[in-house]
């Protein structure tokens, strides 16, 4: 028996002992998909500098090959988030057909409300009202671009706010937000999803007109079903509780998808998992709880989630980084995994704080790799995507591109 | 002319020049009350020491005495929230009338959700039904006192939550809570308000089950319009936005009202206005542009909002402190009273982003002590309330009880 | 072969791999002392509540039993900090032996500057020389009992600060408190050692005399090199990268101690690893770095370092709460000393940023428990000690003590 | 008499009962010398978008026609910082003659340690051993500029960094670091000065090698006299009493100068004292006090501050924000002129708390617009110098520029 196998032999008793059936959890596992950002693919960096780097896309084609290669590697990242107008083509079917043929699917379709000198002080909510239509003209172009390429989600950040006290009326621009959201949510069709991004601060200092959960929360509430919030894990004040934010989200059925990264400061835009893993991991065990769910709307909520990284690798090769972030997601996906909910919740009911507690830190201190070595097996995956990569050849392949554009 | 009244002619002048009425200011100052609470005139302190101070109230009616005098010296504080059980008296009608007789009225009455040794995991989240009854029959209890102290405000702090991942079930806890104020909410009468607080953190460290205005929000809004949130300034990760809220607040029609204080860290509970006084001023902007809204829900709500004072004068003289809140209020206040709507609007529309910012900054800088003079001279009171407290004579007649008890 | 073995095997065989020998590993980690501190075992909690349990410890010689009791269970525990006056005896002799017969060793005395009424408005930093004074006697008194309990380290926490802008003068308080450290450094005698704390705030609230890792260095660097600083986990800025304070006071010679612990918000004096276990193992990676290092100033500064527990635990049972703070950092020091750092240097020279980070993070995602079970076998310890000590009795024997007084 | 003319007579006399000589206090006013960076009249922007404005300079010649347009409205700006690469000019000379000409001189030199390809891991701290030898010659570059354009300070922001645990050996960064100043600092001529930054974080995001106060002060402890710390009012965790850590370094005599700008977040840049203007007169005063220390060393120190703006004008127009930020710091400057600093004291050895801070609080809320509008008439420059400069024709003149270049 190789090493790994007894691992997940030796792993597969103490699961047992604990109630828990490991081959289930491989298979949840098995499940799990993961989204990369077409922008992923390409430079990003600081205000202080972009690092560019060979071998980064072109153009949108070559970021939907490069995430092929992240799919092929992982198994887990079927579709491909774009970004308009960073991935405008003039054929989106060509640009679904491209994908298609790899194995992958177009996901998200992002809109870009901030790169636009029109939108200096703002975009839906800009004074000016033609700026408004502009805004809104532009989102509706993205829904149009979602029938073309097949996508289901609409994934809206709204970078507006303020620098300075008394610059804009905030309530004034509350209301022109709503009003430029009913017009885009009337635009939907069935089973197409609009997922309404919050962050804390920046590109705007003072106020942010989606600052926080409860912002987005309130706007989709008020649209209806379709009209979920996104989590983007970066967004948030310091000491912010985010797993407490998605339990509430999974509760009221308003959960729509992540933003996966992680950071330290402020919206670091770092590899998911690298700072802060216990946190990502409890995350995970919300959702996984909730999986379970008696009632219905809660659980699939859960199971509706769509995963998306959204990070910004100013210093990393970047497929490298994207594989290395989806590992992150899958280990500390397979340690929730591991939790055994009754033992939690006699714990919980027994006021036992020390013995719930540990159920929880316990799964987060086993070793998972045997389940995603397992997983890699059955699928056909190299153990070690990242050596994988390193072996193919593509690196090399792809420096004849040159420095290619920017991600963003 | 004396040096005051010259002061007055200047500034008079000058706010006519910006389009500004200042006898109208003056006016909407002198209609300005904000309430103390009962427990800020006895000791409080930090957990590593509560310093006591001679003279503190020993009991109900003595707390009552000493918001009396703060009353007799500012104009502006005509009444006194209690909290139950520190308020607990046999007869709540005769408490009422000693505050009657003072010139006083009872106004919030605060339910006390922590102090009871059962509440250590949680009162209306505990996962022992019969706790969680006992809590609800405690908030109960309020409702009744309310009628009997002829209070319209159920002043709400939920301080539960837990240390420890894992500790409790998050969605679980929200919909006992849910069900809790349910119940609590039906035994309102008409005119009665709940209004629900929130707060970041302590004393729970891992999750509180009411963390931000959000929490909040989504619980008043479950109940209906006789609930509403009320905003400590305090309760909030560091960087955010208040004022932001607060006009969120406001165009929902669900800012009940506000526990000032102020602070650098975390909750400090220090005199309001004394760390970060343009914060306040801002609010106050906010506040003043809504009740002048055309919109009459966010008018009125705008005009109903309970200002209260909620501090922890751990090393200060109490009923001095107490004054020098309301003072700071006041001035932040009528500074805000000072700016010329139309024209903030006017640049607003204009995009001049530094002339919008200058017109609300320039209001903050202006000297309003001329306005608090002019309205403590026609309502007849010291034109420096410290000053005068301290030669009334009042400290050393208090001195007599001796040390008192705990404000909390 | 018991599946602990085989894990063990397994563990030892990919530790052979990367170049790290597990058996090292594990006498290091058998030879790791925590202490913990007499206050941990009484009852404490919040400003809101301090809520009390059954069978804590009523004087000092019962929480030298209880920890006692965590250290034969844990093998890792041989000595205990005591607070003065908290910990005040006739006869200090009666209590070091009283230590010496259960394996025991007093460890750091604390002195206390917060508690007296005279230290309302600063002990070391008072504008009142005989308040300094006071607090001076206080620190030489400490000195005092280190030598009659024979323990050689000071551990000074000083909480003074002002609570409002002007309240103090800082510079003055600065020198002040430069002139006390100075006078109790000059009672030190050979050996013993005067650690400095600092804190972000918390009990004053707008500024600490001690508020960073810089002013307690400061104060270190003026008086010699007895003086030098320790680390509470929970006292910094949110954000704050704790590992590279503490690479930087290893490097400069300075670093004396730690107060474990864990916060989310501001001290919360949790668990230590309960909140963020990364952060936990990122430090002692820093410091297993340093003890290998070619400097010898800095090697021996970091096995020199004092290993403290300091936390307040509000609702946990008070042992098994201490037992799990022994295991948790017991855990992080295990999974940092399977970092092989030739391996890390390598990475790190060849501008390998994913691989270096691999490095770290591979190590922290191994199951360590292989190793601690083979430590307690080695040691004639219970393989769990939690529920070895549920299993003993000692709970049912110290609940005839009724309820204690309080830690603090 | 004008209604300013009015208004100065009433402060005068108020000063006067307050024991504060106003004439003095203009006359301090008028001496104060605030430095305009270069870079801050060109664009710049977030990492998400630079909006680009008509009539930004085209180089660094034009940038000095802007500073000096500056200068010649407020009277107060008579030097501008230029920062290397980006003010790089074949003639440092005629650099220097163009900024006599237009009655301004050039102040700190600013080297440029992140745009350059090779600084992607670090600059003085990369590993690879030619880097540091290329940024140092850029250093020592730098200060032969000095030399050439007779300018004392070389203001030193050292950007680099990681961004994930285990990239770098924090230690030996340390120790490059350190060598690579000694360096630079051997250059240094006597009466120049090398001014050290210290920053929070950005553009790193895991660990910057000079993050915080205490890093630059043991930097600048370890070189000499010449070597101070530069404190940029944005580079902070959240909450921290920056006006502290002024103090203590004025205290130390290692106080080189500020970057002034405000943030409500992280390094927001946004103008100075727009944000939190309490803080910003809280700094002052630490400043003003010490200006009359009987230490000579600390009253020195303080009077040898170089004050210099750095901000980021995203979307404002640049000179007049520039115009605004100085008219910011004067005013806050003037109303900590303004303090009786023998009332301060007098209170505060009282321990009279609440008394102490109403010295400050007072202070802060006078008007002070009589001051500065008595300083320009004095001087000859226009009342309102944002008016001034707009009814100059200078705006549409430049427009002829076009499209300029990058501030950055």
């Amino acid at each position: 028996m190789s090493r790994m196998d007894q691992a997940y032999a030796l792993l597969e008793a103490e699961c047992r002992d604990r109630g828990v059936d490991l081959d289930a959890a491989c298979r949840r596992l098995a499940a799990l998909e993961v989204e990369t950002p077409s922008w992923g693919y390409g430079d990003s960096g600081t205000r202080f500098k972009v690092f560019r780097q060979r071998g980064v896309p072109r153009n949108p084609f070559e970021k939907i090959d490069d995430a092929a290669v992240v799919h092929r590697l992982t198994g887990a990242c079927p579709s491909v988030a774009i970004h308009i107008p960073w991935d405008k083509v003039d054929d989106y079917r060509a640009l679904a057909d491209h994908a298609r043929n790899q194995g992958l699917r177009i996901g998200a379709v992002n809109p870009n409300l901030f790169q636009d000198d029109d939108y200096m002080l703002g975009s839906l909510t800009n004074v000016q009202p033609e700026i408004r239509r502009k805004a809104i003209r532009h989102m509706l172009e993205c829904v149009d671009i979602m029938r073309e390429v097949d996508s289901s989600v609409l994934s809206l950040w709204v970078p507006d706010g303020t620098n300075y006290p008394g610059q804009g009326d905030i309530r004034r621009r509350k209301r022109w937000l709503e009003e430029a959201l009913r017009e885009v949510y009337a635009a939907l069709e069935p089973g197409m999803r609009l997922l309404i991004e919050y962050k804390f601060f920046e590109p705007a200092f003072y106020h942010t007109d989606l600052a926080d959960w409860g912002m987005a929360y309130l706007a989709a509430e008020k649209l209806g079903p379709q009209a979920q919030v996104l989590v983007d894990t970066g967004h948030h004040p310091q000491g912010t509780n985010v797993e407490h934010i998605v339990a509430l989200l999974l509760d009221e059925g308003r959960l729509g998808g992540f933003h996966f990264n992680s950071r330290k400061y402020a919206d670091d835009d770092l590899i998911v998992g690298a700072i802060h893993p216990y946190e990502l991991f409890l995350i995970f065990c919300q959702i996984l709880e909730a999986e379970q769910s008696d009632d219905e709307r809660v659980a699939s909520t859960a199971r509706s989630i769509a995963y998306m990284i959204d990070q910004s690798h100013a210093i990393e090769p970047k497929i490298p980084a994207m594989i290395r972030s989806v590992c992150n997601i899958q280990t500390q996906f397979a340690k929730a995994l591991l939790v055994p909910w009754h033992l939690l919740r006699e714990r919980q009911e027994a006021n036992d704080v020390l013995g719930a507690e540990a159920v929880l830190r316990e799964a987060f201190e086993m070793d998972v790799r045997p389940m995603l070595y397992r997983l890699r097996e059955e699928k056909g995956l190299p153990a070690d995507p990242i050596k994988a990569f390193y072996e193919s050849g593509y690196e090399e392949k792809i420096s004849e591109r040159g420095f290619g554009g920017s991600g963003w």
